[in-house]
């Protein structure tokens, strides 16, 4: 297990990024909620904090690029990788029902997320905030009667909120990826995984190759995908994550024969990867 | 070019989706607004319309699950696609200056894109709705004095409203792609490009196995995503984008080769790739 002393998250306290640095450190840790993504980043770029939390990759909507994005921009590695089950909530102020709720306030990835159900809500409205936790402090604060919020059980919990409705999002199979971010590399002794972003020019056969230098190792890949860097023609951004760490020679021996055909590359870091 | 007669979009009149179909198809073409994406794909299947379209991807938000999962569960093939800059531009009344807007409107993807502006004015509350062009019409109907829209220039336009701020998405390079639906199989005459799907057990070196199909063929690969299916334990989708269509003999030989190793199949569509 982690020592940390600081870490940096996305949103205010009870946040899903919060609850998940809990999940991967233990709960023994003293945490700093951040108003941006970025200032996750630049707290563990200063050293203001020793790592960040950050979510890469949700199993509804998909990779986070703003995440990946800054882990690609910034002076940080991956040290490790935490998944954690979303169950969002409807939450609102102690006495209040369903049939008194006009407005919905939340993330707007969690009012993605819970889609299904606030269709089935006649003439509601959605107030999109800037985390799930901060949007059920403020109907709490505010004292609002006809508003309820979407966050997580421990939101509701710990601002001695209502939970008016359980698990409300669209797909119970929602879970979350999140990276652990340090400004110093960091390979703990039982990592098993590496992430990788690279970008080759549109040269015919190019993603083969570069997937042959892991086949022809005995590297299996975990995960793979292909973005493309629209406006910048030809040129594609591809991340992916195989079995092994950069202590390993063949993944060291992989990955220079990657730099070989690829026109940029970066290994984001090896770390343990998270269970189920 | 193709010669509809009605094609189905999610959102009201001048949606992205509408924008998108008539740069597809041309301007004449008749369009039916739906609700949810859902009601898209409903209203192809029972024939109410030829066609329909719907976002597969965004350049800054990356693939747009809900509707690949909703081609995949539905009676339908890909026909088409098209390519589409996303601009979003702040919107009020007449009259209306920036200084008095304390609440902006907008669907959630919408406002995730325009993250750094929203952020950069001070106390603004944001509201989702469920599509931009409404929100437009929202305030407009409404007469609201202290609240803007984000939507495209031709709800701007059509709603005879103010632009208050151009182009105000984080990413210039924002790009969003959408295929075209038919509940018929039409392969265009000049299709270049074939969308599949697959699943496979995790067994080692499977994902390199079912490249190789189209590698050992000389099949060009245009994009490749796994996504894993939390809950079903090691069993992963694919999407996957490759040059050349179903018409082609060495195309049909490489996905009945891709067949054999995989746990499911579906061949999309064959179709030709949108331009820049």
């Amino acid at each position: 297990m982690n020592t940390p002393n600081k870490i940096a998250f996305q949103g205010t306290h009870y946040a899903f990024s919060e609850i998940a640095a809990r999940k991967y450190f233990s709960d023994d840790i003293e945490t700093l909620p951040c108003r941006q993504f970025i200032d996750v980043f630049k707290s563990v770029e200063n050293k203001n904090c020793r790592y960040g939390i950050v979510p890469v990759e949700n199993s509804s909507t998909g990779s986070v690029y703003q995440n990946l994005d800054l882990i690609l921009d910034s002076a940080v590695t991956v040290v490790g990788e935490v998944q954690l089950r979303i169950e969002q909530h409807l939450i609102a102020n102690p006495g209040v029902k369903l049939d008194d709720i006009k407005m919905v306030h939340s993330h707007p990835q969690a009012l993605q997320q819970c889609g299904n159900f606030l269709e089935s809500l006649p003439n509601i409205e959605t107030i999109a905030s800037y985390d799930t936790a901060g949007s059920v402090k403020h109907i709490r604060d505010q004292k609002l009667l006809h508003a309820a919020a979407i966050a997580s059980r421990q939101a509701a919990e710990d601002n001695e909120m209502q939970i008016l409705k359980e698990e409300i999002e669209d797909n119970s199979q929602n879970y979350t990826r999140f990276h652990i971010i340090a400004k110093t590399s960091e390979i703990p002794k039982d990592a098993n995984k590496t992430s990788v972003i690279f970008s080759m020019k549109n040269i015919p056969g190019a993603l083969f190759k570069s997937l042959s230098v892991f086949a022809l190792r005995d590297i299996d890949l975990l995960k793979i995908e292909s973005r493309p860097m629209r406006g910048k023609r030809w040129k594609y951004l591809f991340y992916l994550d195989f079995t092994g760490t950069m202590q390993e020679e063949r993944c060291r021996n992989a990955i220079r024969h990657l730099e070989e055909i690829a026109s940029f590359l970066k290994v984001l870091g090896s770390y343990k990867a998270a269970g189920e």
